[in-house]
């Protein structure tokens, strides 16, 4: 399965844990690469000493290459890039924020860099902005999202047709028949977040990842576009976003109903009622916590059989 | 390329040409039917006698099998099931209404009767109601969609794991690669409606047409999600949608509004501001109107390629 993203991040196969705030710590991460895939930590639930500490101990956990997923909004950014550079960190997925800001500065440290894009617009000034490659997220992928509800299906073939650079396609992949189709439709790789929440070594609490395998079709949905599109599980927290919905509410009433620590109080603490529960669309396709290792398998042995059964067609 | 599709209509590939208000008139469906696919005559934009007239002229223009798709929330329903009967119509695609009501009594006159769902639950529903295939349509489909935005990618596999009569997806499919993609997804075939009003044949106006050609990544949207969720090119009639949704309008508000016949304004009409403009988000991918004839042969030689390269993956 070599290509161009195995040869750029040097794994076994084209595929990447997405580093996604409150799940994807080291031994997430740790557990992905040892797998023979790019693993993630996900930064934007990371202080910068949590961060260091983490990447520290996927360091010791395998010896295969690993990445952190950057979220650009974050406070402490200057504090982030620059323990990522003095840990020796080489692959950098940047996300929610300008391209331009970063790439040039960690790509003169020796670091890849990819960004992730919800739309061709925004695929286009990540390209002009110099990144290693691009993941392009569709609609029904998990937590935030792009404005235009640009579905992987339409998402992948369009910038396709514009992007040169590596392509990796993610939301709504959790299987490996998932991982061939986009791959026909242009992609050189996958990003898995959601099978991955409901790993064995996710740091989710254990009563998000039951309700991961809980979740059915229709379960989730877009909400808060206002502020920044998030998908997540429905629950009081979104039925209450509903409500206050019926107000016309200001965007300042809506951050007030958010507040703070939603995403860690629902995801990392449990409260399955008042937190923010962010998932895909296809959490309706996974039916149970598995180790990476089983996963990654399940993924490999699935893609290969699709494969194979398409002599068929 | 045969399979239980190809099998079940007596056509040569497994490909539906979507019978859409406003663009799938006898022109469109029996050059559609002659280039080797399904073609289907969209009866929810004619009053009985012109469906009537419909059938005439596709019979005289195809010796292939044609359909026809009836939405069953139409008023004069029952005239028009007795068209379909009279006239020897035997493939009918309903939709938007309860499969039991008409399942049966089509089937005992001889009609195979496939039903368009939005979600496996309705999948689930229709399977029930005995109706001899399914069309599974993703969010990212132009005109009238479901309620749980599940998109192509995440739905087509959801049914598959729970459906085993034929399955067909729609939605973001106007390319051979996406045909290939969703059959990697375990469809049996492809419903393909935006690529088909951009061609010579569909009735849609010319105005209508280029608008879809020059339509780009995010220019499509669903809205009217209290009425009818619809898919439409965002023009002055979205912007006043819009408008109107910043005073939280009541359900008569927003029909008021809508009023009659903007379908026909703008897609038959080229009304291309006060209009309904209902196409697809893959309308972003289409950049031509070419005749049927054609889109059909670069179907299929996208499809034969795309797999043929996979063997390099």
């Amino acid at each position: 399965m070599a290509n161009r993203i195995t040869h750029l991040f040097q794994i076994k196969y084209p595929i990447i844990q997405a580093g996604m705030v409150w799940n994807s710590g080291w031994r997430l991460a740790s557990a992905a690469s040892n797998a023979g895939i790019l693993g993630l930590l996900g930064a934007g639930s990371m202080y910068p000493d949590v961060l260091q500490e983490h990447i520290r101990k996927c360091k010791k956990a395998t010896q295969n290459p690993f990445g952190v997923n950057v979220p650009m909004l974050y406070p402490n950014i200057e504090e982030i890039m620059n323990i990522i550079i003095e840990e020796d960190v080489k692959i950098v997925f940047t996300s929610a924020g300008n391209p331009k800001t970063w790439t040039t500065w960690l790509q003169e440290r020796g670091v890849l860099v990819i960004h992730v894009v919800s739309s061709l617009k925004f695929a286009l000034k990540a390209q002009e902005a110099g990144v290693d490659g691009i993941v392009a997220e569709g609609f029904e992928a998990g937590g935030h999202n792009g404005r235009d509800e640009t579905t992987t299906l339409t998402l992948i073939p369009l910038v396709k047709e514009k992007i040169s650079i590596p392509l990796i396609a993610a939301g709504g992949i959790a299987t490996g028949k998932a991982m061939l189709a986009c791959m026909v439709l242009g992609a050189d790789g996958v990003q898995i977040g959601s099978r991955f929440v409901a790993s064995e070594e996710s740091s989710a609490h254990i009563d998000f990842k039951k309700a991961v395998v809980e979740a059915k079709e229709g379960d989730t949905q877009l909400t808060l576009k206002e502020l920044a599109p998030v998908r997540l599980i429905k629950n009081k927290f979104y039925d209450d976003v509903q409500e206050l919905y019926k107000t016309n509410p200001s965007k300042d009433e809506l951050k007030e109903l958010l507040g703070r620590a939603r995403a860690k109080r629902g995801m990392f603490e449990g409260d399955l009622e008042e937190g923010e529960l962010e998932i895909g669309q296809i959490s309706g396709l996974i039916h149970d916590i598995k180790p990476v290792e089983q996963i990654v398998k399940d993924l490999i042995t699935e893609f290969e059989t699709a494969k194979s059964n398409l002599h068929s067609l």
